[in-house]
């Protein structure tokens, strides 16, 4: 039995890298990994741009102008100001080249053709410079970054149309046991309805994977074969929940090994998911997360998550992780690891409660993880802890 | 010009809720809200379930028990246990209802038909309780929430299929300007590229809003009017960008009041996005954000983001805060109320450089926006803040 932190860089070390990169609109390129870096092909503003609605002046000696002139934002007119003189102009229009500082509209008195101001103005005030943001062959956006609204918009402004991402992988979530039965038909005794299937799907949804698919299967072991052989053929990484465990009925893992897969590690000093199994085949990761929700769930952000941001390239591959103070004691069970569902509000985090491995309901209230090292017994209020941010909306 | 929070409180005091619900199924559900509780059908777990591989028992007198039997996850049978008798149990098994604990396979030592215990059993041990996550009729979440793949997980292990949610807002987003030229087509000088509408489109893509349109108008009063009043007649939600300001050719401002559009604020004691509009006309609530990219996002998500989160009748409307010792010092400039970039990592938050309104580039590394009151100068390393957690994956 490994470590949560041995655990982690296996699946770094043995994750495969996509090695298809593809050209999308910059539109659809949202949740993709860049595959290569943006150069901007311009400069940032493109030229001396007014910050404000005013006065573009050269600077004279005294704190009257004579007015010769109008820019908007964009004319593309380049009137010629000598000393002292001043041109009405707006919040991102061009400063002409012969002008040296703008001054805001509410500090200037106009009368006629002539202006005065308040006070002798500075150089260079309310310009915005060109290339201030960037400038031409600059590197806007790095390579391995994910894309986020916010990245188009700036790529946008550099007139970006088109980006290189990293293909993302095709992921198939495999659910296995005799007792599951889909949502909306009947259950008997001894059945559940299974969930994991549509929990994954809508958590990999949520995180920008959409090539996703699910494939169920019953407790047969020539089927399980057969069906996970199949599965791992055709996809990038493959997820399955339960089934991986010591029991008698356990033919995923009989499978598993039948079919060729190579265990990368199979069971973690950790609580929830300490069977949780790690292997390879060609180019194919699979995991084996257990099958209980919530504990498949956590299993999922620490591990498969960061694996399938190396398969994309990603700069960043772990969720980020941040220090932060307990809100109230906690007393921990076991001395394994622990993931717990918390909520960062207020000036700190709070473990919730419902954290058995069943209890995905808790999830829903969670903005974090808390992980406690092993041994961790019990932790006072105040103390910080290393909180995982889940995605949030 | 009013502060900040009065305009939050009359952005949410005055915009308008969705009256339309409508019904889809659970895997499309990811970030509608609920428009009603979901009340669970079933007991979940629906059956008292073993939580491990072992053996259940009728607890007797001694450590040592007869098997009379198996039960495997799936199975529906309920065999009969005496005093002293035992079954081979499976995770997620029923546990047979003369059974009164599960003991773990690792504490037992199998000898043919006999078992024997390592130490006196506990009853009730190992076994998840009937309707112990939730009971029938139970509220499995609550009106108001914002579904999250968790949640699709959740409600599917209840069997839902359905669920009943609020329309989401039309939205235009209407960029104006002279100075704008698509991505793509040639740079002249004095012109840049329009990108509020793909940064705008992005980001509300990135929180689920994907029924959006951009409708673009060059600074003509007659068009813009034509134009303006034929979008909030389309759409629940307008965000003009750029226009709302003092400019002479501010011709929005003039297009706004020229149709019949009721003011609720212009301006904000706020940096960035001081000339931030608010109105209302019938059911639709038109935005004017400032024409700078950062200015526009940051003011999109603290008063935008909110807006729209009511119009579904979210219980939380607005994006989570919480309370952040920073990282360095800061020197705030002017007396303004500030929405700055920030960053929380470590063990707090750390304001970013390259606050200017126009520097759309800094928002690409921040995960939060730190608030600081009017009046604030100085902040010390180690003083909290209020921090605004920004939409993460």
């Amino acid at each position: 039995m490994i470590d949560t932190t041995t655990a982690l860089e296996l699946v770094l070390l043995h994750g495969s890298m996509s090695t298809k990169v593809l050209e999308v609109d910059l539109k659809d390129g949202l949740d993709y990994v860049l595959a290569k870096d943006v150069i901007s092909e311009i400069d940032m503003p493109p030229f001396r741009q007014s910050a404000m609605d005013g006065y573009a002046l050269h600077i004279g000696d005294d704190v009257t102008y004579s007015m010769v002139g109008e820019v908007k934002a964009g004319d593309n007119n380049n009137p010629t100001l000598h000393k002292g003189e001043a041109v009405r102009i707006f919040t991102g229009a061009p400063v002409p080249v012969t002008a040296n500082t703008v001054v805001m509209q509410e500090k200037v008195t106009v009368d006629g053709n002539k202006i005065s101001i308040e006070e002798s103005p500075k150089e260079n005030t309310n310009i915005r410079l060109q290339g201030e943001q960037i400038k031409v062959g600059g590197v806007a956006i790095n390579k391995g970054t994910t894309i986020k609204g916010v990245h188009i918009g700036f790529l946008a402004s550099l007139g970006v149309t088109k980006i290189t991402v990293c293909e993302k992988p095709s992921i198939a979530i495999v659910v296995t046991g005799n007792e599951l039965v889909s949502p909306g038909d009947k259950l008997s005794y001894g059945e559940i309805y299974e969930s994991n299937g549509a929990m994954l799907t809508a958590v990999l949804k949520e995180l920008g994977y959409k090539n996703t698919s699910v494939v169920t299967i019953k407790d047969d072991y020539d089927k399980t074969k057969k069906v996970l052989k199949d599965t791992l053929g055709k996809h990038d990484v493959v997820i399955v929940t339960g089934g991986v465990s010591v029991g008698d009925y356990d033919f995923v893992g009989k499978a598993i090994n039948a079919i060729g897969v190579q265990e990368i590690f199979y069971k973690v000093k950790q609580k929830p998911g300490k069977p949780l199994f790690f292997g390879k085949k060609e180019g194919t990761s699979i995991f084996g997360l257990p099958g209980n929700p919530a504990a498949a769930l956590s299993c999922f952000y620490i591990y498969v998550y960061p694996l399938l941001k190396k398969y994309e390239g990603a700069e960043h591959m772990n969720l980020p992780a941040i220090s932060l103070p307990l809100l109230f004691d906690y007393t921990v069970k076991g001395t394994q690891a622990q993931f717990l569902k918390a909520r960062i509000e207020g000036a700190g985090v709070t473990i919730l409660g419902g954290q058995s491995s069943a209890m995905v309901r808790a999830f829903g209230d969670a903005n974090a993880l808390v992980c406690l090292p092993r041994n961790s017994a019990e932790i006072k209020k105040g103390q910080n802890v290393k909180t995982i941010l889940l995605p949030t909306k």
